[in-house]
């Protein structure tokens, strides 16, 4: 599919069919796609909890002002990010790098995110949030449609996941067959009200 | 461009071709794609500084580990996000739906933000980082390549770019015409060692 079709066409779905499955080969190719993202210095934050518990499913959704789309959906991902990852032997992230160009950034990362821990926390939603936008349009580019969510009890959805103390949850995000499509959309702004010409 | 091929190809290019332009109907193109991705309640945080005066890249390399493709690639955008987006006007962002749900959206909305400084700044973070994706994307579908970049004085950017208090920095984003190929990949995580089966 087009990537503009494909921008154009993804909404946020709320109504899914229950019924319906997604194939575990669809559900790689679109993993596969996630981790294409960029993430600074290459640390991979991010990291995508299955949710295929009915009973978990069920809990999450009493945790998400009993939204349907958290037990219809054929998927449902939380992705999470984390946020010490930085400090997790970053050398691996580097390791097929030459020696050079790993001793130099390594040390470099570890730097530029020590002591900063809004860096870190930022860091962790910034890599989410790019992975789900490349989940959602592949998801679309397969037929599927996708409802980004943080309208929940953020939490208690942590509690749930038994979420460790330094990740952090940068959205839900329900993936399924739709059974009615989204709303139109309601306000987008203009372009000349968002672009700003070098500075404000 | 198809979509796997387009997220595929994507990769972080740090050379750019200093004398190629960008023509103004590509970028357009690129820009509404941006502003296509999802907001939480459609809030729309992203705020899109578009950096074309010389001295002022100049500065912001400075400011940038001196980083040529800050000066080189034919477009700068620092993407931003309003942090207080959703306290503005906020009736705007649902003026074509319906009044029955605008009135519930809206305040609901509010409920949702209100107070909670940290979800602010995530919020301007995860919009601008799937907004930043779609322009990712849409140049290398149009034949550019791309690099997002947060490693540089945050602190002094903002200053340069006489950013409001409550607005925060996403990233910074070169585009532009390649001299020379990304590095290889340097060391991907697997797939199952980032996803997570129902809970940690």
């Amino acid at each position: 599919m087009d990537l503009f079709d494909t921008i154009d066409s993804r909404r946020s779905v709320k109504h899914y069919d229950a019924n319906a499955s997604l194939p575990e080969t669809d559900f790689q190719r679109i993993m596969e796609a996630a981790i294409k993202a960029p993430t600074s210095f290459n640390i991979q934050h991010w990291r995508f909890v299955r949710v295929r518990d009915g009973a978990l499913r069920q809990q999450i959704r009493a945790a998400a002002w009993n939204q349907a789309q958290v037990t219809d959906a054929s998927e449902l991902l939380v992705i999470v990010g984390d946020a010490r990852a930085w400090a997790r032997q970053p050398e691996r992230y580097w390791r097929h790098a030459d020696a050079a160009t790993r001793d130099a950034l390594v040390p470099m990362l570890q730097d530029f995110y020590r002591d900063r821990d809004w860096l870190q926390r930022d860091e962790a939603i910034r890599s989410g949030a790019m992975a789900a936008q490349n989940i959602m349009l592949s998801a679309k580019a397969l037929g599927y449609d996708s409802n980004p969510m943080i309208g929940f009890d953020i939490d208690e959805v942590g509690r749930l996941l038994k979420l460790p103390e330094d990740h952090v949850i940068v959205m839900m995000l329900a993936i399924g067959t739709a059974t009615s499509p989204a709303w139109p959309r309601s306000g987008q702004l203009a372009l000349d009200e968002l672009v700003v010409a070098d500075h404000f």
